[in-house]
């Protein structure tokens, strides 16, 4: 048997192009995914300009199974994002942080010739993830990279009873806010205008700051300074004014990748207040798993502008996230209306 | 009746002089200590060129109490440090995290005209500490500070079955070293030259690492990555080289306060790596108690150099930290042999 199917790749120019991925036969423990959906993040803009096939958020149907395969069956809707494959041996597959095995596979250095935005799929049954009947799948799809993203240090690091504030409300953002009133925490949102206040409000936000065109953050009228600052946006922020804002002991966590930017901040203030820094990325399989009953659970569904899973309908999404437009999180799906 | 004793000051030359500490009373919750011994702390450097009474490491023996004083009694021998009081009921002070109470009150800014380099000293029992009897005054003197800064993120984020490396071998390092041995940690030490090789080893670390002259800290020649890092050089180091030495999900600590400095590493391998950075300060008092006790039981003895506590003693031992050469903490003391 032949598998076959069209998928959407980079180019040098940047310009959107396609390739045929062909595979004549499933690895024991491979599935094959008829791709339904297709989430488009951020880190896809890096890759852009390679020649890899493009989409690491993906939802579908699996059509076909390896011979060893034992934990989804034909039929099974599923998901899958960054992560590809891990050792599931070593100390940290172990310990629930299989996101830092040494010998990860990811978006960035496997199946450089498929990805989710495309007709097909063959992955490994080991980091494919059922999806939730509360969950449709266009609201699953964002759900695999950012939703995971967001999670994890919200899960890790932010009780109930926390203040968080959480930087810019965008793809990341308005999942973070969402996901963090949900947890029943106090949630403070910090963004550039105030066009979004609105919409932050409704998601779940109790405060909105907007921040541009503020020199000193200590003039912001915050209630009370946060506990946690989630901090989402692609570029990193003025530290020294978020200090301002933040209670000692604090913990900051930025979450987008950002490549060939450093990370400074005052040195002798995050000594005397206590505060820690936190890199956090993904999701390991027991917290990604959790991560969409949750979300399915209380009804936490990224907010999405819809695009046909074809190669002018990818080109037109990846611009629009390009030019800062996508409010909130693109996807792509066949047979769009 | 009137209390006053010489106290030892610096001045804008950064010479040592001397004042006279006078009060006319104690109000009811201070405790009037005679002062035997003093430890020398990196920290006292940074007012040696003002006209604040030197020293935050102080033993001493209770010589009258105010009227509600109620925890120590006249003849205890009782040491204090880098903090004078706090709120008592703020949530920090609640929780164990005293040291971040919102109206602390410290060296820097309290009790200007009184140090521990001196003769008398008054203070309030809240935070004054017993000293347990395994531990001599002058072993227990560096403990105030130096051995409260390192125990605090020992305890907080190592396990026994962490590697810990740490940075320097010097007055915090050198307790660090004796510290993360004696909690059953593997320690790695990291210095610029090999003269402190053999003393580490004896401390209790199982590896030791010269740096300086390393371009390329993956050359180190390591048996595995480190769990932990503990930094008590008074700069900070390159930190990219550092990264070349963690594990994932590694903790970086830097313990060693030092103003005017920016706290800089590349950002997008701290992200994928899930590293921690960790800013702590001295300790809360549950844990400065636990500290005193654990390095009584366990012999955890700091390696002192003596000098009379006199105006000479102290413009020494100044001297000698300030051009690096204490080896490993000053201790000065009444009646020095």
């Amino acid at each position: 048997m032949v598998y076959s199917g069209i998928t959407f790749t980079g180019s040098p120019s940047g310009e959107i192009t396609n390739s045929i991925f062909t595979r004549d036969s499933l690895d024991a423990h491979e599935v094959l995914v008829k791709i339904t959906h297709s989430g488009l993040c951020g880190t896809d803009l890096h890759v852009v300009n390679s020649e890899r096939a493009l989409g690491h958020e993906g939802i579908g149907i699996v059509s076909d199974v390896g011979v060893s395969v034992s934990r989804v069956c034909v039929g099974d809707r599923i998901g899958w994002g960054f992560i590809h494959s891990t050792c599931g041996r070593c100390k940290f597959c172990i310990t629930g942080r299989d996101q830092y095995c040494t010998d990860m596979r990811d978006y960035f250095n496997s199946n450089q010739d498929q990805g989710s935005l495309g007709e097909i799929a063959i992955l490994k049954e080991d980091w494919l993830f059922k999806i939730p009947e509360g969950l449709s799948s266009e609201h699953a799809a964002p759900l695999m990279c950012a939703g995971a993203t967001v999670f994890t240090p919200l899960l890790e690091h932010c009780k109930p009873t926390d203040r968080v504030g959480i930087v810019g409300v965008g793809g990341l953002g308005h999942l973070a806010i969402q996901l963090a009133s949900r947890m029943g925490c106090d949630v403070v949102v910090f963004s550039g205008s105030c066009s979004k206040r609105k919409e932050a409000m409704a998601m779940g936000a109790s405060e909105f700051h907007a921040t541009a065109g503020t020199n000193d953050f200590s003039q912001l009228n915050m209630s009370a300074p946060v506990d946690r600052l989630i901090v989402t946006t692609a570029s990193l922020p003025d530290w020294e004014q978020y200090f301002k804002v933040l209670a000692a002991n604090a913990t900051i966590i930025p979450i987008t990748a950002a490549f060939g930017l450093k990370m400074e901040f005052p040195f002798m203030q995050f000594l005397m207040k206590g505060y820690h820094v936190v890199g956090s990325i993904i999701a390991g399989r027991a917290v990604h798993e959790a991560m969409l009953e949750f979300c399915a659970r209380n009804k936490v569904f990224p907010i999405i502008e819809k695009f046909p899973l074809t190669q002018e309908g990818v080109a037109d999404a990846v611009r629009k996230l390009q030019e800062g437009k996508m409010r909130y999180r693109g996807v792509l799906l066949h047979d769009a209306q």
